[in-house]
Formats: C-alpha cells, structure tokens, sequence
C-alpha cells in the first residue's frame, strides 16, 4: 500500500519578535501590577480597558497620502474595507475613549491601563513587538496639582513594588522652561510662532542626545554642526557660542534644592513669558509635593530630564532608579529610567476639535521588573505542589484521596498523572516541579496503613553539602500514619 | 486670510464588535478571576501566558489549496510574507506550547491561562469579536484520573467564585460510550473505521440539536430527515426505528444514581469493546471523584451531554447552573452553562507527529461574570473616593496635603482638580465619583482650623426618603478639628 505523503509540519513556534511567558513569570509581573493597581486605586484612578484592536483612523497611524496604515503597527483590511490594527500604546486608546464618552465621564477623569500593546519593529535582544504598559492619566485638568499627583503616585508605586526610597528618584522639568530658554536664545518668537521651528527642531533633537554625545557633542550640534566617528556631517542650529550657553545652562541648571534650581531657571529666562509660567509651575509643583510630604529624597526639579520635551506641552516627568546593576559585560552602570510622562495638552482635539487637557505617566513593566528581579525582590510563590506519587496503579483512587485532602486544607498538590511504570521518573517530575514533598505509598505502606513523606527539599540540600552530619536531627524522610498525613505535610513545609 | 479646510475628524468609537470595560466591569472580572487563578495553583497548575499573534501555520488556520488564512481568524501577512493572526483560543497557542518545549517542559504539564482571544465574526447583541477564556488543561497524561481533576478543580472554582453548592452541576459524559452505542446502532464497524462516517456526522450533529428539537425532531434526523417549519427538508442518518432507540436510549440513559446510570450505559453498549471501555472510564471518574468526597450534588453521569462530543475524544464534562434567571422576556429560564471540556488526544500530532493525551476545561469567562452578577456576587470594591472640594483655588496645597493624610491612611481619595470655580460641579462630580464623603474648607474654615465633612451616602439616603425624621440623629454634615480629618473621615465611612 502506498504511503500518503506527510503535509509539512508547521513549525512549532511563535512570530518573530512574540515569546512565551511560564508560571513565576507571569505571576511575578502580575503580583507587581497588582501592587501598583492597589496605589492608583487608592488616589481615585479607575481602571480602563480597551479592546487590543482599534480603527486605524481612531490611532491616527495612517501615512500621508498613502492608504495603508503607517509602519510600525500591525494592521489589516477588515471586511468592509476598513483599516484596523493593534494598539501601539494605551494612550491613542484612551484619547479615543475620553472623546467618545465626553460626556458620560467624570471630569477630571482619572484611569489607569494596564496591557499589551503590540509594535511592527524590527525585534532584536529584549526586544519584542509585544510587551506590557502600564499608565495613569488624568484627563481635563489643566491644573499642576494633577501633575504633582502623578508624580506622588509615581513614587509610592515604586516603594510599593520594592524600590526602596532612595534607590529612586522622581525628576521633573517642564517643556515651558525650555521654550522659555530657546526664546532667550533667539530660536522662539512668541509673535511668530512657526519662525524657527527648525532650529528649535534641531535643539530639541540635540539635547535628546545629551546621554549619547556629552556636552560638547550637544553644544556642536547647537551650533554649526557636528561630524561623527565615521565622518559624517550633521547639520547643527546655527546658534552662537552665546546663544548655545543659554541652552546648556538649561540642561545643567540643577542646584543642591528645589528652590536654588527655581532661582536659577528664572535667571534664564528673564524676560521670556512663557519661560516664567513654566518655572512658575515646576514651583508650584515642589510645593504641592513638599505639602503631601514629598520631599527631595523621592522628588526632584531637574532640568537635566530631557527625554519627552519635544512631546510634552508642560511638566515632564521621570522616575529613575539610582542604584548599580551589572551589564552584559560586567560593568556597573545605574539601572535608569523606569517610567516617564509629562503634560500633552490635546488629547482629544484629532477627534472633538476641542482641546482637553490631560497628563499621564506610563511605566515600562518589563524594566520595573527586571530591576525589582536585579534587586531580589520579586514576590511570587514559586514553590511547586506536594506530588503524591503512584506506587500502585490500581490505587490511583486512594492517592486522588490524598490530594484531595491536602488541596482541601490549602496545600498546593498534585498526583503523579504520568505512567507510573517508572518510579524514578516520579521522582524526576518532582524535581521538576520544584516540589518540596512528595508522599509515597506502595503496597506495605498501604497494609500498614502509613504514608512515607519525602523532604525533597532537604534532600537536595543534603546531595549539595554531602556531609549528612549537619543534617541527622531532621530526617529527609519520614513514615507517618496515614491518618496524619496533613498534618506531617504541613510540618515539613513549615521547616 | 482664507481658513484651511479642516480634515475630516476620525470617529472616537471601538471597530465593530469591539468594546471597552470602566471601572468595576474591570476589576469584578479581575476579582473573579485572580479566585479561580488561587484554585488551578492549589491543584498544581502554572501559568502560561502566549502572546496574542500566532502564525496562522500554527495556529492551523489555512483554508485548503487557498494561501489565505481561515476566514474566523483576523489574519495579515507580515513583511516576510508570514500570515500571522490573532488566538481564535487558548488550546491552539497550548498546542504549540506544548510541541515547541515537549523537552523543557514537566510532563505531565498542567497548565492555566487566562486571557482575550478574537473571533472574526459578524457580531451581535452580546456577542463581541474579542472576549476572555479561561482554560485549564493536563497534557501528557492518559489516566482518566486527569479527566477526573478537572472536574472536581471545575466544581471547587464555581464554589470559591460564589456560585454555591446546589446552584451548580458539573456533567460528565464520554464519546467513546456514543462510539459503543453507534457500533450498537450499526452505524460504525471497529474494523473498518471510516465506514457509515457520513451517517455518523448525521447522528452527531442530531443529538447536538437535541435542547433545540426535541426528542422528536432527534429521532426524524436519526431516520429518514426532517421537515421544519419553513419546509425545508434536512436529510436524516438513515437509521431504522429500532437503531434510532437505541441512540436515543444513549442520551436519555441518566438514572438516579451513577451506578444505575452506569449499569443502563452498559446494557446498552454490550457487544462494543470501545463502549465498555467508555463505560468503564465514567465509573472509574466516578470512582476516583467519590475517592475525594464529590458526590453527585457536585458532579455526576450524565449522558444527556451532548456538547462537544463531535471533537472530544473521550470523556466530557460540562458545567451548568442549575438556578432560575428571568431572561429577556421576563420569562424564567434556568442560566445554563458557563463551561465546559474534555479530552482531545490529538493536541501536538500536527506539529511532531506523536499523538499527546491532553484533557481540559474552558470556562466562559463573560457567562459566568453575568451569572454573578445576576446572583448579586461580585465582589468588587466599588466606593468612590472621597473628594477633597476646592474652594479656594490658591491654597490647593492645603487640600492636595489633606488628599495625601487620606491617602498615607489608606483611604481612597481624591482633590478636585477641574475648574473650582463653580462649587455645584464639585459636587456633581463627586456624586458621579460614587464618593462617600465630600471634605469643605472655605476660607472661614481655614481661619478656625476645621474642615467640614459631608455625608454623600447619608445625604442621598435623606434625600430619596424625604423624611429627615429619621436621620435626625446622624448628621449628614460635620465640621471637624483639621487635625482630626483622618479620623474623622474614618468614622463617617465605617457607618
């Protein structure tokens, strides 16, 4: 008889860029969102969640005079000829929701979002085109104290999950200051506001890479330019040397308080309205915080936060972590920015025309949690379940007995649900699950009526240090009466 | 100066069938199922969370000799010209779990997963194209003691979420017991299995529609066909009377007692080896839950489940609430079933080729949050918070220092951060909040150190009774010591 041939078998893996999490991983990282949910709730902020696909339209991802939706989001051709794709991030979907329930919503409507978005990016190490976000926003207050807040939230957060208070600090600044600045400097004309903005484009994208080049790097692409290691030119602001020291006495106007840095901000950009407002409102804000009790050691003014100025419309925000971790090649370097937002004051104007102010702050999950991993301090109960094996296959209905009995007082449990022909490979399962008892009964034990109870846990420790000496007061294996097998396990869990 | 035609805004609605979920609709189904969760960690259960895009290749979402996926599926070809598509379900991502790590995985592997999966159909009243799964399955196990744990998992999960003992019953059937009444009826020969398969689709899909036809209309699709109402003919399995009894004996063999039940089944399959075997498989699950105290007021026989029996391979189970909602109408209807699985023996043979035993349970996240709700247990935390009203826009710190007190105490709050000029909206906006107590301090206030705290709750009770008799001797409206706001706000949310 002829063989069909086999269809190809598909491949047993996921799309490039998408991964798998298992067990601790996702109890771990939702342990932590809990914890975080917990605080938000506590300062009055509702959660939200929105479906993972959107209307292209609603996201606002379509490319210029192109019918396809922009790269960097998955998006396909519904039925009726409509664009649809997967969030990129929670806020496009919040804008939506805030313009579409305007009127049912309490205003200030504060929420908070916590789920996968998806990007069409290239993946690389770390990278993955799925991953976790984690916001907060208030929409329709346009008043700092909503900024405060967040970065008061911000804070607790951080200790709530494990950071303790001065392993992070809360930094803002505020995108007023800088437009303030870039006045004083000659690149704003507040009677013309589009005047310039190529300049301010290339100042705003020159201090962004303040981390990367350093100072000179920066104050050369404030200027004529700058070429790189492999010699190309990049075309600078064509500010004077003059006009370049106002912008870099911004990014540096950091003092030893809060109210040393205000005075200093105010010196430069005397005469500039809207640098005044600005400086106005990070004062306000440290006054807000110092009143909650929020005092330098958890929040700082900071005008060396420069990541998001060119998005935000206000304060800005951003939560680092200070202490040391090891990179990939062993080298100390502080583990950096965790979370970030700021003040982006036209949230809904794409769909309503109205402008409705809205600040927010977002935390990258994966980072949070690879920090609290770096730091020990991840909660999750990672201890397996007590495996009750099987000696007798025709007894399977006495060991269901046991684990049922042991589930019934609360203790994680299992039988062994594999082919029992093999005894030790029981005992690899349990290893594998990382049990920390496993409960045996074979034939004599039965006609005794007693269970043999195996500390797997000791055991190991015992394989480990080899000298069994340490261990002889407390047996890796005992033989209890059946009746007292709860009882026995819940002893040797609690050792 | 002409005027730029303004583009046409986007809508701020969710794509078709799509929708979102505020604030308790979000943390009532959280609630709900971080209890479940507890219950498949106690039974030995891990977490497994897949990402939301599978290949369609993996996902086995090809429509035969056409390059596109599936229609059922949202599907898009990526830029390495891969169809990737969103999880239609949590058993498909399971399946290529289980194939990708059969090496690293424990085996048996049991696992939970919890999440939305898509569906790419026309939606309607109640039906949306993203929802929640919940599932539980064992792969790699062939003992119906496996089969067995779930169901009892399945009872203790509907107990710990509120459903109480009496308002459930988990149904336990088994398709290799239909195969034996089938090879009965003479509608299937052991030695040559693909034989009568079209009468076979016929019967399965006749007994399927048994709730909606009755025994009747059941027995013309077993015979020679059925009329209905609008005269359409649908042609019948072509069973003769006597066969046609016999398959309805089948779904009407439930008895009083598994073992009357039991007894029925096997009078009905004698003479068919892979119908004994059926039978033997029920009362072995029988016997092992009664080894763990599931009687029958939790779990039982009963053949009459139909469900799934055209894709399981052996036992089914299914979970139905047996209480009395009005529906509609307002006509009582009993809710019916809020989950339901079984074993499928098939779960990686696409991807490796080897047959892996695996049996599990689906519950339907959104039936069984309804049936909750419509039993008045949710449980969720759905106090507002207390607003701190601004009545004086220039000592904001003063209210954000006694919104951070509330807070640091663990009390749910919140100042009012929208425009304060209008004090009406405040209160309108708290009572939009669900808040419980509104805290006042105007200026007279300020200058005698007191704050004054409203009862919401109190207040709206007084409001709707009209008779503020009764209430005399609780005041809606209390000015307290500032120093005592905690305190005092304690007080009025513990009446």
């Amino acid at each position: 008889m002829a063989q069909d041939k086999p269809a190809r078998r598909p491949r047993a893996e996921p799309p490039k860029g998408f991964r798998d999490y298992f067990g601790a991983e996702v109890t771990e990282r939702k342990a932590m969102l809990d914890k975080i949910a917990e605080v938000y709730h506590r300062y009055g902020f509702d959660p939200l969640e929105t479906s993972a696909v959107e209307t292209v339209e609603a996201l606002g991802k379509f490319l210029p005079d192109v019918d396809r939706p922009n790269e960097g989001v998955f998006g396909w051709q519904d039925e009726d000829a409509d664009w649809l794709a997967l969030r990129y991030d929670l806020t496009a979907p919040l804008a939506r929701v805030a313009a579409q329930y305007r009127n049912d919503l309490p205003s200030p409507y504060r929420r908070y979002a916590m789920g996968p978005v998806w990007r069409n990016e290239k993946p690389g190490p770390g990278r993955f085109r799925q991953f976790y976000q984690c916001d907060a926003d208030t929409v329709g207050s346009a008043s700092v104290a909503a900024d405060a807040e967040i970065c008061a939230m911000l804070s607790d957060a951080l200790e709530v999950v494990g950071i303790p208070r001065g392993d992070y600090v809360v930094k803002v600044n505020n995108r007023k200051v800088l437009n303030g600045v870039m006045e004083v400097a000659g690149v704003l004309d507040p009677l013309d506001p589009e005047r310039f903005s190529a300049e301010r484009g290339i100042v705003l994208r020159a201090i962004d890479k303040i981390d990367r080049l350093g100072d000179d790097g920066v104050r050369a692409l404030l200027g004529e330019g700058r070429k790189d290691e492999s010699g190309d030119f990049t075309k600078g602001a064509g500010l004077t040397p003059d006009q370049a020291e106002i912008v870099m006495g911004f990014i540096s106007a950091k003092r030893a308080t809060g109210a040393e840095t205000v005075a200093r901000l105010r010196e430069l950009v005397a005469g500039s309205a809207m640098g005044a407002e600005g400086v106005q409102e990070l004062e306000s804000i440290a006054e807000l915080l110092a009143a909650q009790g929020y005092g330098t050691d958890r929040i700082v003014l900071d005008p060396g936060v420069v990541r998001g100025l060119g998005y935000y419309t206000g304060p800005v925000y951003e939560a680092e972590l200070t202490f040391d971790i090891l990179d990939e090649k062993g080298r100390k370097r502080q583990f950096g920015s965790v979370a970030g937002g700021g003040r982006y004051d036209d949230l809904v104007k794409r769909f309503t025309g109205q402008s409705v102010p809205a600040t927010g702050v977002s935390i990258g999950v994966d980072r949070l949690l690879a920090a609290l991993r770096a730091k020990g301090r991840v909660s999750a109960d990672t201890t397996g379940p007590v495996v009750v094996t099987v000696m007798d296959r025709d007894r399977m209905a006495d060991y269901m007995a046991m684990v049922g009995e042991l589930r019934a007082a609360g203790i994680r449990a299992e039988a062994y649900l594999g082919n029992p022909k093999n005894f030790g490979n029981q005992l690899k399962y349990a290893d594998k699950r990382a049990s920390p008892v496993a409960v045996i009964q074979g034939g004599n034990e039965a006609a005794a009526g007693t269970v043999i109870l195996k500390d797997l846990i000791l055991g190991a420790k015992i394989a480990e240090s080899a000298t069994l000496e340490e261990w002889k007061d407390r047996p890796a294996q005992v033989e209890v009466p059946r009746a007292d097998l709860v009882a026995a396990v819940k002893r040797m869990l609690a050792q």
